[in-house]
């Protein structure tokens, strides 16, 4: 492991208080101005590392919400499970959903954010990409699986639940998701 | 088709009103007295009609986009995509999605509101429970198809297409997830 130098704790610091400020006053009240007086730095020092609020957002949601690692199980239907119950913990016992429902509203009308948080999208989709394109080559997924439209299929259903349907999402869930779209 | 008296015009011309105020403005700007001001009637009227904001916003979305009439084409796959492409509509030409995304975030921190989106979702969510169990009925779909996952399913990768991944709705899409969760 990689020591933490000065810099990085100061980065860091100004990540979670970027957070913190997201999470109490949504993207309304978040400025840099915000931002700096939670972190005790000056408005200069963070421009300096962040051109824009947009940047600093994203690499904070980065920074604090990792891409799960790639599960080694042994068979596709227990990596595919491993990855989403890791998700279903961050959507239920973390602030991520509502750090992220702001950004679905603010997305819909700031481009700049809207290809930003693709951008997250797309590099937390990663390890579930790579367990389907492993289990493909291994011959447990049919050779013609997309697995851009299998990790749709997989991961939407609880972003719908929270988001739009605003119900619990049960313990059987994810086992159910998982049989249904890896039915073979 | 029933007469629109009176009444149901300025009804009508008020969730019109609130639409606009709510398109441009967001939630942030969504007050009765913006409302009030741009349909021409007092606060006082609104209220009488809609004890809150937020139950003035959810008739406005009903009433603005009604939920799908129910296909019959003679088969589930297309009374499925018919539905779908109709929502696809509603996503790509309509300012719709802009909406959602302003009450994805409201819920997150308003529990009224939430359970006043979750029952518009259930709604709207009917036409493609009724496709799917009359398919069941018919044997078109296994006996133990479970309707309500299978509508999270058909649904829940369009909304996360738009509001996560912001990426535009390919033409295939529809026929590629309906031949996905229908696989028979």
């Amino acid at each position: 492991m990689a020591a933490v130098s000065r810099g990085d704790g100061a980065r860091q610091r100004m990540l979670a208080a970027a957070l913190e400020v997201l999470d109490e006053s949504g993207l309304a009240g978040f400025t840099m101005e915000a931002v700096a007086r939670r972190a005790g730095a000056s408005k200069a020092t963070l421009y300096r590392r962040w051109p824009t609020t947009g940047a600093l957002l994203i690499d904070a949601m980065d920074a604090t919400f990792r891409p799960f690692p790639v599960p080694e199980t042994g068979k596709v239907e227990s990596d595919v499970a491993a990855i989403l119950n890791a998700f279903v913990q961050l959507m239920e016992h973390t602030p991520f959903p509502r750090l992220l429902a702001a950004f679905i509203d603010a997305a819909e009308r700031d481009p700049a954010l809207s290809r930003l948080h693709a951008d997250l999208t797309g590099r937390r989709r990663d390890p579930l990409l790579a367990v389907l394109e492993r289990a493909r080559e291994r011959g447990e997924l049919p050779e013609d699986t997309d697995p851009e439209l299998t990790t749709d299929l997989l991961t939407s259903p609880f972003f719908y639940r929270r988001f739009v349907a605003h119900r619990p999402i049960p313990p059987t869930m994810v086992d159910e998701v998982v049989s249904r779209v890896l039915a073979r």
